[in-house]
């Protein structure tokens, strides 16, 4: 391993930035179990963490690790994910991760984020307009710990997911706020009825066992954030989302944020196993290219994520950037005939429905 | 042709806008020259026309015409343009003239819109912070005539061209107020200094004779116009670009415009039959891929024009997002080696060069 992760290195230094520390070893932490990378805050703190932003790091690092395991084991390549650790000249770094060309996934990347530092104005400005009560015009000190991930299968039958999980603290002269927020969707090509209620019914039930009133607000909040509206479409058949949970208290939160989070490997992974071997045709091929085409849309013109994050000053672009899909493609006014399995998805995707 | 087009007519029929009307056929006006659809203003009014509307249009449908003529010369699979013509429900309409999936061009389309309505609030509010000087709150009456143009070549060594030329009429309670605005722009995936040089000479010749202050101050404009911030390059090599010009008088600046937008056939097509037979290997039409990739997250991303049609009800998005290209790439932490063409290419659009 340690050679194969050195070649790593040795190619990624051409590709290096130029502001960031990168470091490309595979550790083994106290724990005896494996992250993808040195975690960017000191692994001591993490053993027993006492503070939030630790539990969370340490949560996001182990849930990197196994997801990164899970995928490889289901590429049939040779290809494994490549860690890339990045450090903030501001405060904090990341570690991403990502897969590409294999033959199971054309791209797939899962990111952590640990990063602090001084909240710009304009951070502070669009966390006010959604509610939040923090002093206007001021710069803020920040800690964000997040993981994110997307993942763009080769074959049209196997769907694209995503999720991200982030927790944040910003301190006013008055207290500590805190919240946590995140969620996970599904995005077919073809709609297989069997994988939406399977998906949606592993985040249920995550979402069951910490509050009833969680999935059906959360699973409703996904399909109105994840609206395409210049094309009248949703991105995909949704999951949950959601934003600044912070209550009733800081580790119930993270608990069910947590179950969330790992629910991904039952809610996603059998749905690769169940589809990896569909046959599929050039044409089927091709309208999963224009379904990427949408996702690039709704990721650069309306994700809120992405955009704040294009616009923040020495921001590392290629994590940002890494959910866009290795290929897409647009067609002038391409529209899928009636009664085509091409013109079932998009009907949902116009109007959404209960799974579960 | 007629043939032809009633084929395109019937193929087309199964993709149409259930909002708009939509007609196929080519169209012979009574001076005798060839306009590519029935125009969207009574034919009798652009003959002789009294109003810079007009005067607009009729240049924008033979400019139209005449381009989409000299681009299938040049194209060699049988492929032609497909004179697309809607109708807004608001006022007014467009004629949408695509090539796709040809043999030369990769997606080809020559947009004209003829508009007329109520500017909404949101679209005041834009105008009057670059400077108009328009009445806030409120709705303005508008006439907004246009030519739009995207060509992406399919071989890697011919460069991507756009242009766009407008003109604009808000009535308030004081005065009508008009403008034009616009530009041509060069997006090579491989630097050529020839080229660039013909490409920008071309341009400061049609502005050198309206006012020799143009060019330079345009090119300028451009090269700030099309930054795309977040990777900290130019989209392309540039050319001119404008707006809110309205002096001397709108005779003298029509005619500059008409200078410019005439000025894209010499200044593009010999471009096109230099390189269009040059060979390439499938490394380069890879980079060509990830040029395309930069120019899509420009044109969602930064460009005003896009981003507030997509916000605007009832856009027609068909037109407004043809100027993305047929496919596109993104691959992580992509980075050309040192000395490389590709190289090359990027140290220019980091840092825009005078070609003339």
């Amino acid at each position: 391993m340690s050679y194969v992760t050195s070649m790593f290195a040795r190619r990624f230094s051409i590709f290096g930035c130029a502001t960031v520390a990168t470091t490309w070893l595979f550790n083994r932490n106290r724990n005896g179990s494996e992250y993808m990378a040195t975690p960017i805050t000191d692994e001591k703190l993490l053993v027993k963490p006492e503070k939030m932003v630790f539990k969370m790091e340490k949560m996001c690092m182990d849930l990197q690790n196994r997801l990164c395991r899970e995928l490889e084991a289901v590429e049939t390549s040779n290809k494994k994910f490549k860690p890339d650790r990045w450090l903030r000249k501001q405060g904090g770094g990341g570690i991403s991760c990502v897969l590409q060309d294999g033959e199971v996934f054309e791209k797939a990347g899962v990111n952590i984020s640990v990063v602090h530092g001084k909240l710009p104005p304009a951070a502070v400005k669009q966390m006010r307009s959604r509610g939040k009560n923090l002093p206007d015009n001021q710069s803020l000190p920040f800690m964000a710990v997040g993981i994110s991930c997307v993942i763009h299968p080769t074959n049209p039958m196997v769907p694209t997911v995503h999720f991200n999980y982030r927790y944040f603290e910003v301190d006013t002269v008055e207290e500590k706020q805190w919240w946590f927020g995140g969620g996970s969707d599904l995005t077919p090509s073809y709609l297989n009825h069997k994988d939406a209620i399977h998906f949606h019914s592993t985040l249920k039930e995550a979402c069951d066992k910490h509050d009833a009133t969680y999935y059906p607000k959360f699973k409703k909040w996904c399909d109105d954030y994840f609206h395409v509206t210049h094309r009248g479409e949703r991105r995909g058949l949704g999951g949950i989302f959601f934003d600044d949970v912070d209550t009733p208290s800081a580790d119930a939160v993270f608990d069910f944020v947590s179950s969330c989070a790992y629910a991904v490997i039952p809610s996603y992974l059998p749905i690769i196993r169940e589809h990896v071997n569909d046959p599929f045709t050039e044409e089927q091929k091709q309208w999963q290219q224009l379904r990427r085409g949408r996702y690039v849309e709704f990721n650069l013109v309306h994700d809120r994520g992405t955009k704040f994050g294009l616009l923040t000053p020495e921001a590392r672009v290629e994590s940002i950037l890494m959910s866009l899909p290795l290929t897409a493609r647009w067609e002038y006014m391409h529209t899928p005939t009636e009664g085509s399995a091409e013109k079932e998805l998009t009907d949902v995707l116009r109007n959404p429905r209960d799974w579960v």
